[in-house]
């Protein structure tokens, strides 16, 4: 059993190494690359991603995974390993090479179809590639198969263990007590000073301050870097070598350093990952909502905290003299938390920001079950940001075509952004219950207990675990929206009032 | 045949986007790739390496290029990709999958004995790799066969078509000449200023002004890079992605600018080859030789011509104030163009380079004819140093163990660095005669015509041609050192006068 365990370990770690080659090619091609270099990069792209397929789904590593299932012998984790790889492979299995192909060549497609009607805030332009896409998405889910109802083959693939009717009965909950918070801060009458973020801050000192900070919080250099990129991201290729990027924009000092300590949290993820199970799921994130709960703790929790900034003020202040100088760390800290509902769900705040995701998680739901015709999209897109945020977007661009998630293939996507938030609460209540002085340590900015503590709980433990289970696992608690309500309104109700 | 044809384009074209896609991964690990990232790295390269190992031996290429061969419908072109194929499978097919393995290993722990050695200033340390490494490549060549004498097929490996045999009557030409214009140069008496480049040179102008003038050369940045590293090189993953590196020192001007024009001159030859021929022989650099040839062109006859400084002096001038205020075009082309024999090969000047790589030229050839015993090694390459240079090495670290190359398994490679001097010198003369007013091009900046004619007659044939054979096909005359000594002489006795 050993011995097949060393193959089967040895052929995936080989698949695993493939699609790490792959980003790093994805990240020069983001980063450095020169400007028209991209119809090479496209063809080594391709080859890398069918190599990494081709031995994906070579007879032999079905085979070992067949055999190995049915093993006694196995620990609880090389099991956890089998168990992951043999439903990764179960699914690509019943999806027919041509429906890939198709979809790829369609998703090319779409995203040139998707920024020409952003540019042209035209809908119309867009129209029949999603609704190609759509066509495609169901085929898939035919042959990959459901429970419960289509669209949670998609779910799936992003946040497996949740189903959409769970989901929905989650955001169900959001869309009564987020709109709440919101009346209540609208009805405060307070609004803090937001131009304070909007001076001149030169991007070489932006960059020191995020590179010295993001430093502190944990993220490590020797096995990480930070570079720029048109839209700010992190990947990995090895927990040895994970790589952020962000943007920089010199009157607004937010885009850079909140994007900057977002990435900072799935850089520490990727580098919390155990090195002995590179190759394997265990050395893997457990799902993308659990990733994007490790970045929300670190961006919300820890660096939004009005003790993160009494610590960190200071130094920004002598960062910036000209822009800051006549600014109080509390207005700072207001400004930075400044609640205040947009069209754009880039950016918003963490009381909006779930309401943009709900409305998107509807309409995909829809379009797969029938419930919804795609000449409506946009306006029903409308009345449900009227009807959540009381808001109507000016034309497509800023409503329906905001994002280019559809376009690139991410249907089912979107729901992980929000139950990344509520992950995060509710590790965020188990933090402050476990971690001594959770509160204090922020606002001395030591942050290597926070770190080690989700390294233990979190990041070690790869795809043991489904989301809700760690999350569960980790509170002593069934899993609920109330820990990011509670923060949410305690939090608000200080600042609004 | 079509059929057949274009199934061996599509096969040799995968192999050499798996090397480009490892090329990439070599470029980040030199460039931006954190400290600590090297583990990972390593196994990403090797698998990559594999990979393309077992694309190139797979059977059907095999077949493929064996019916090619004997196809009567190619073109010339088509004959010459399958011709260039054949001497690499064949050789490749002798050389046994363990000597490789061991040939790899024993280079790794070569590399860290050589680095441990020269920090040591100890030839002892490094001996017995070395003696390792000679043993493993005399049983490659056993192995490979060879024509003539042993070294003759490591030769090949780095500049086909040319024999150690005709390699000995060059240098011997080059053993009498060099020395005679050394001597002349001592004899006048004349030293230029050379503290004129040793000023304080600020490193971000002085990257400016490499920008600007690689650029100005025909160095395309639309299609390539300019990164730090270590040290200096170029590599390429496409025509349309050609990526140079070098070093900066604020204290010495030469650093960085002189390596930056020769990394532009092999970059602009992987710029001009065709795109059309990407993944075929015809698209690659005909030698290493060539290859030298064109960063020499661009380095020592465009970019050291007293006309290129008297266009670019003022430049200069206007970035460096501080620094050459007080100097003249004169003076700086005079420093710019000093002789001076040193112990160091990288950096020496243009009369005594070449005496450098015939002395390690005659040691790997006695190395392979067992006409010296290890122990002697640094004795006799101190007796060599006296005798071509007028020097001896103070230590082992400034004598024998100043390149990596052997470490590397490079051997057999030297040669090709005096080669390309002389390629590069007959197609100076020829492109004296062919490009009108070249000289006049050069002073007045107007490289175009000189880039172009280098791509039409050198970068646009691939591997065409054997180097000699482009050169004497070119020059229309025998392939001699003459040209290169009597520019040399030419040069020198204007200089130093």
């Amino acid at each position: 059993m050993t011995t097949l365990y060393s193959e089967f370990q040895n052929r995936v770690k080989k698949i695993k190494l493939l699609e790490s080659a792959y980003s790093v090619l994805q990240w020069d091609m983001e980063t450095y690359m020169p400007p028209n270099s991209d119809k090479s990069r496209g063809e080594q792209l391709a080859l890398l991603s069918t190599l990494a397929h081709e031995h994906t789904v070579e007879p032999r590593v079905r085979e070992l995974v067949n055999q190995l299932s049915q093993s006694s012998e196995l620990t609880p984790e090389q099991a956890a390993n089998v168990r992951e790889i043999k439903i990764k492979l179960d699914k690509a299995a019943k999806i027919s090479p041509e429906l890939i192909i198709d979809l790829n060549k369609t998703m090319v497609d779409a995203l040139t179809a998707w920024n020409q009607a952003k540019k042209a805030a035209d809908y119309n332009i867009f129209k029949p590639y999603l609704e190609k896409l759509v066509i495609l998405h169901k085929r898939r889910i035919e042959q990959t198969g459901y429970e419960g109802e289509p669209y949670n083959s998609l779910l799936e693939d992003y946040e497996p263990g949740i189903t959409a009717a769970e989901v929905e009965t989650l955001f169900a909950q959001l869309k009564v007590e987020l709109p709440k918070i919101l009346r209540q801060i609208q009805a405060s009458g307070v609004k803090p000073r937001t131009d304070v973020l909007l001076r001149h801050f030169p991007v070489d000192r932006q960059e020191a301050f995020i590179r010295e900070t993001i430093a502190e919080m944990g993220f490590d250099f020797s096995i990480g870097r930070l570079d720029r990129s048109a839209h700010p991201f992190c990947t990995s290729f090895h927990p040895t070598d994970a790589r952020l990027t962000t943007r920089f924009d010199a009157n607004n000092l937010r885009t850079a350093v909140g994007a900057s300590f977002h990435e900072a949290g799935h850089g520490m993820y990727e580098q919390g990952l155990l090195i002995g199970n590179f190759g394997l799921p265990l050395g893997e994130a457990a799902s993308y909502g659990i990733h994007e709960s490790q970045s929300i703790f670190w961006e919300r929790f820890v660096a939004s905290h009005p003790g993160f900034w009494r610590h960190y003020f200071p130094r920004l202040q002598a960062a910036f003299p000209e822009a800051l100088s006549d600014v109080s760390v509390d207005e700072f800290c207001f400004a930075w938390n400044r609640v205040e509902p947009d069209f754009i769900r880039v950016g918003a705040d963490e009381v909006s920001y779930c309401l943009h995701v709900i409305l998107r998680f509807e309409l995909e739901r829809d379009l797969f079950s029938g419930n919804i015709r795609f000449e409506d999209l946009p306006e029903i897109w409308n009345q449900k940001m009227q009807e959540y945020l009381g808001l109507t977007p000016p034309d497509a661009a800023k409503g329906i075509l905001q994002d280019n998630h559809w376009a690139g293939c991410l249907i089912g996507y979107f729901p992980t952004y929000a139950l990344g938030y509520m992950y995060a609460a509710q590790l965020r209540e188990a933090a402050q219950e476990q971690i001594p002085d959770f509160d204090g340590l922020i606002e001395r900015g030591q942050f290597a207990p926070i770190k080690q503590w989700l390294n233990q709980n979190i990041h070690r433990h790869g795809k043991m675990y489904k989301s809700k289970q760690l999350v569960e696992r980790i509170s002593g608690k069934p899993f609920t929206v109330m820990p990011f309500v509670n923060y949410l309104q305690e939090k608000y109700s200080r600042l609004y009032k």
